[in-house]
């Protein structure tokens, strides 16, 4: 059995990581709004600095992985406890993703730049979809931060409202490139900048999923939207 | 501290949840194989059931997880122990998004059959990287059962080659597109499908990083190839 004094260890410890994640999950979220300036922009050397800076994220990702695996053979959590801990952890496991996917969009945003764009205005095609995932992304974090179920379920039911913005991103480019078949290399980058925004989106509603494991203790990954809702009325 | 007894009992509920994660790999093995036969043949119905498929995969990622977090509370596995449940905990995840990319691609046949194929070869197009994935899944499945540290690094090397393929086949969409704008929206779709096959490949290569935290009790994600050795020559 844990006593009282060492399940406040354990929070304290769980704490301490939990406040490492936000700023992992800070880092991620700055690494995401510089990649769109350097697609916007096309500043190549900010775009290398994006890519440089992925690696620091990686890092975090391993040490928080590790010191979580610490606080469990330490403080032998009970099952109540461990959920946090292990839904921190598949947390940590998507804010890698998302260091990634901007990694991505800055090589892009390289590529389309130092080739020369051509005909369309690749930024002015992302600008919704990118906003509205920085929204999320944010919102997961501050969920996350606050175990606020309500602000996780409604971002969640955000989801659709990107995926759909994706496909009429889609359809719009094929229209550029069918319409000036010399379009379709920079339409390419624009659509992999795209996709990789979506998944950006599809970490932050995983990450709002573990938040909602953690506050009401069900898994409702892979559960449709219409079944999923808040216990509490707060 | 642990007696032998509690250890034994630990590593028989442990193998019984690895026996279950490779139950799990075979399944979405059998997906993929399954998705890029619907591919190559138009076959829609196949294709409807790979994509149902998917729920029992998703099912099993929820139940195994469960039975790891149990494994923990109740066995307080030491340090050493844990490291190989973490690392379980991961393969869950990797396997259950091989099994959404299998039903994008099971989608995306859909797609590009429905609309009638115009033009290219599409499964041509992808059959040296459908068959070097498959071929790399099978070994990771094979390293994390067998905990073979050497044939893991194997397939992590190898991981270069399907990225290299996918490069290939984007250059060659991009021609035809051009040549022929009446094939972009199947082209695309192939695309699409190269993508998520190239995913599979990525997840592949991280169930063997994973085997080798577990063999040689090193992290090697986000480090260089050059760096990684195995230490044992056996």
């Amino acid at each position: 059995m844990i006593g009282e004094h060492s399940s406040k260890q354990y929070d304290n410890e769980l704490e301490a990581i939990r406040s490492k994640v936000l700023l992992m999950g800070g880092i991620v979220e700055t690494q995401f709004t510089d990649a769109m300036t350097c697609f916007r922009v096309g500043d190549i050397e900010h775009a290398d600095r994006v890519i440089a800076g992925d690696d620091a994220v990686n890092q975090l990702e391993v040490s928080l992985d590790d010191a979580c695996s610490h606080l469990i053979v330490r403080r032998q959590p009970t099952a109540n406890d461990l959920r946090t801990v292990m839904a921190t952890i598949k947390v940590i496991t998507d804010l890698e993703r998302i260091g990634d996917e901007a990694a991505k969009i800055a090589r892009m945003s390289k590529n389309l730049h130092s080739r020369g764009v051509v005909g369309v205005n690749h930024f002015e095609m992302v600008r919704t979809i990118a906003s509205e995932t920085s929204d999320m992304l944010h919102d997961a974090l501050d969920s996350f931060a606050r175990l606020d179920g309500k602000q996780a379920l409604a971002l969640i039911a955000h989801d659709v409202v990107i995926d759909h913005e994706f496909r009429s991103i889609m359809r719009n480019l094929i229209t550029f490139m069918m319409e000036d078949p010399r379009t379709i290399s920079s339409a390419l980058d624009t659509l992999w900048v795209a996709k990789a925004i979506e998944r950006i989106g599809d970490h932050a509603k995983n990450i709002a999923e573990y938040v909602i494991y953690v506050v009401e203790g069900k898994d409702i990954r892979h559960t449709k939207p219409a079944v999923v809702s808040t216990q509490s009325d707060e």
